[in-house]
C-alpha cells in the first residue's frame, strides 16, 4: 500500500513495537505447530498500516494508552487471518515472496489458521473489555465475508452500477480500514462526531486505495504487481474503468459480447487499448484523487499533530504508488 | 448425538423458538446469496444440543432470560461456522443429506460464509454485551482450532499417550460443550462454583460422547454413520480403543509395523477382530461411561429441577446411542 521508506516510518510510530508484543503473545499457549506457522506469518510481518491507522488516530487525541495496542493488535490479526483465508480462496500458493499456509500445509491447516487468529482477534478484545471496539471490527468482519461471496457471485455481471461498485469496494477495502481508525478513536475515549470524522477518513482512503489497484490492474507493471495485467476484469470482476467505459454508451454491446461469448482473452489488447484511448482511466484517476480529498477533508475539524499529518500523508501516498 | 425422539423434546425445551428466532436474524442485511446459504444451513437444522446446553443450564437456576438466549443463538452459529468449516477439510459433500456449502458453491464461498457466521456470533455477543461469555466462547474456539492443528499434524503418531487422547477429544468436542454450559450458568448470573460445575459437567459430556464416537468407528453400522467403518484409523487417527491395545504390549509392535508400513487397509480386519477379541473396545466403553457418571456428578450441588433431569439425561443417553 505504501513504499519501503513509508514502512520503515510506519514500524517507527510510538506504540509499533508494543503491538508486535502483543501479536507474539498470541502464540502462548497454542500447541507447537500452530504456533510455528502464526509466527511465521507475523515475522514474513506486511506493511502493518492497520495498525498504523489505529495508533495514529488513537495519538491524534493524545497518548498511547493500552487500548490502542490492544486494539491495533486485533485489527493486525483479523487482517492476517483474512489474508490466510483469501489465499485459500484465490488458491494463490505465494505471499510476500513466502508460501502460503495452503501452499505449504493444504487448505485443512489454512482453514484453521485463519479461524484460530479470527478468535485471537476477539480474545484480544474482550479480555481487554473493548466492547465498542469488537462492535465495529465485528460489523466490518461480516460485510467483508459477505461483500466477497456477493461479489463471487456477481462475477461477469456487466449491469452494475457505480454504486453497486463502491458498495463493492467499501465492503472488500474501505470497511476494514475505517475500523482500524474508529477503534483508534474509540480507545481514545473520542466524541462521537470525531469517531464519525475517522470512520469517514478510513472509507475514502479504502475507496481511493481500491480505484488505484482497479487501475495498476490495466497499467501496472506485471512484475511489481506480481500477477498478469488484466487478472481481474479476465476473472470477470467488473471494476471503475469498465463501467465508465460502458457509460460511453457505443461500447456496451460491443462489450457484452464479449462478456456474453467468453472471449475476454482473445479481444484482450483490443480492451486495454480502448481503456487507455477513452480516457477512462484517468477519470477513473480523478474520482479517486476526489477520495483522498474526501479523506483527508473528513479530518478537517481534527486538532494538528503530527499524527494527523502522518494520517494525511498516508492518503496522499495511495495516489503516487505504483504497485 | 441424541435420538429424533429427544430431538424433537430438546426443540420444546423453553426458549428454543426464541433461539431460532435469533438465527434468522443473523441473515438481516446481507446480500440474497449470504442470506440464501445461511438461512438454508438453519433450516437444516441439526440437532441443536448446544443451544439446548445453554438454555437448560441457565434455566437450571431460574426463569429464562434474554441473555441465555442471545448466547445460545451465538453457540449455535459458533458451531454452524466450524461444520461448514470442516466440511471443506474434510472435502465432505454431503451433510444431513444434503450438498455441504463446499459442494454446492465451492471452497471460495464456503471459507467466507464460515467467516461470516463466526462474526455474527461475536456480534450477538458483543452487541449485548455478554463479555464474559464472549471470553468462554473465544478461548473455545481457539483450543478447538489449535487441536484440529495439532490433530492434523500428528497423524499416524503411535507414540501419543491417553493424555494426548483426552488432551485431543477435549479441543474437539468438549470444549464447546463446556463452553455451552458456562454460557448459560454465566446468562444466569451463577456462582463461580456453578460454573465450574458445568464446566465439568460439559468437559465429560464431551469425552463420553468422543468415546463413544470413536468405539462406534469400529462397531457401528456404515448405512447409520454415514462412513465407512474404521475410517479413523485408515486416516490415522489414534482413538482410545488403539491406544489400550498398545498397553497390552504384545500388539505394540505389530501395530507400529502396519503403520510404518502404510498397511492398515490390508490388515485391516486382523485389526478390527483384534479389538474386539481383546476387549479394549469393553474397556474404552467403561471410561466412557465414568466420564458420563462425572458429569452426572458435577452437578450434584445443583438444586433439583426439570432442566437438571433433562441435563442428567443428555449425558445418560450418549452412552446408548449407536451411530
Amino acid at each position: 500500500m505504501i513504499k519501503t521508506s513509508e514502512v520503515l516510518r510506519m514500524k517507527n510510530i510510538i506504540g509499533m513495537s508494543l503491538v508486535e508484543k502483543e501479536l507474539y503473545n498470541i502464540l502462548k499457549g497454542s500447541h507447537k505447530n500452530t504456533s510455528r506457522i502464526c509466527k511465521n506469518l507475523i515475522v514474513s510481518g506486511g506493511k502493518r498500516i492497520r495498525p498504523a491507522l489505529v495508533l495514529c488516530t488513537s495519538q491524534c487525541f493524545g497518548k498511547l494508552n493500552k487500548e490502542a495496542i490492544k486494539g491495533a493488535a486485533a485489527c493486525e490479526c483479523i487482517h492476517m487471518a483474512s489474508l490466510v483465508h483469501d489465499d485459500i480462496i484465490d488458491e494463490s500458493l505465494m505471499r510476500r515472496n513466502q508460501p502460503t499456509v495452503n501452499a505449504k500445509r493444504g487448505n485443512y491447516t489454512a482453514v484453521l489458521v485463519g479461524d484460530y487468529l479470527f478468535a485471537k482477534a476477539f480474545e484480544i478484545l474482550s479480555k481487554n473489555n473493548l466492547i465498542r471496539s469488537m462492535e465495529v471490527v465485528v460489523d466490518a468482519i461480516s460485510k467483508m465475508c459477505d461483500g466477497e461471496i456477493f461479489q463471487a457471485e456477481n462475477k461477469f455481471n456487466l449491469e452494475q452500477t457505480n454504486k453497486d461498485y463502491y458498495n463493492r469496494i467499501y465492503q472488500k477495502t474501505g470497511v476494514l480500514l475505517s475500523a482500524c481508525t474508529q477503534v483508534g478513536a474509540i480507545s481514545a475515549n473520542a466524541q462521537e462526531e470525531e469517531i464519525n470524522a475517522f470512520k469517514l477518513y478510513g472509507e475514502n482512503l479504502g475507496y481511493a486505495y481500491q480505484i488505484i489497484d482497479d487501475i495498476l490492474d490495466f497499467t501496472g507493471d506485471e512484475k511489481i504487481l506480481g500477477k498478469p495485467i488484466g487478472a481481474d476484469l479476465v476473472e470477470g470482476n467488473i471494476t471503475l474503468p469498465i463501467l465508465k467505459l460502458m457509460e460511453q454508451g457505443k461500447y456496451k454491446d460491443w462489450l457484452k459480447e464479449i462478456f456474453e461469448k467468453g472471449l475476454i482473452k482473445e479481444k484482450y489488447n483490443g480492451i486495454i487499448k480502448l481503456l487507455k484511448d477513452s480516457y477512462v482511466l484517468e477519470e477513473s484517476y480523478l474520482e479517486a484523487e476526489l477520495c483522498v480529498k474526501k479523506a483527508k477533508g473528513a479530518l478537517s475539524s481534527i486538532e494538528d499533530s503530527i499524527y494527523k499529518e502522518l494520517l494525511l500523508g498516508i492518503a496522499d501516498k495511495i495516489l503516487i504508488r505504483k504497485y
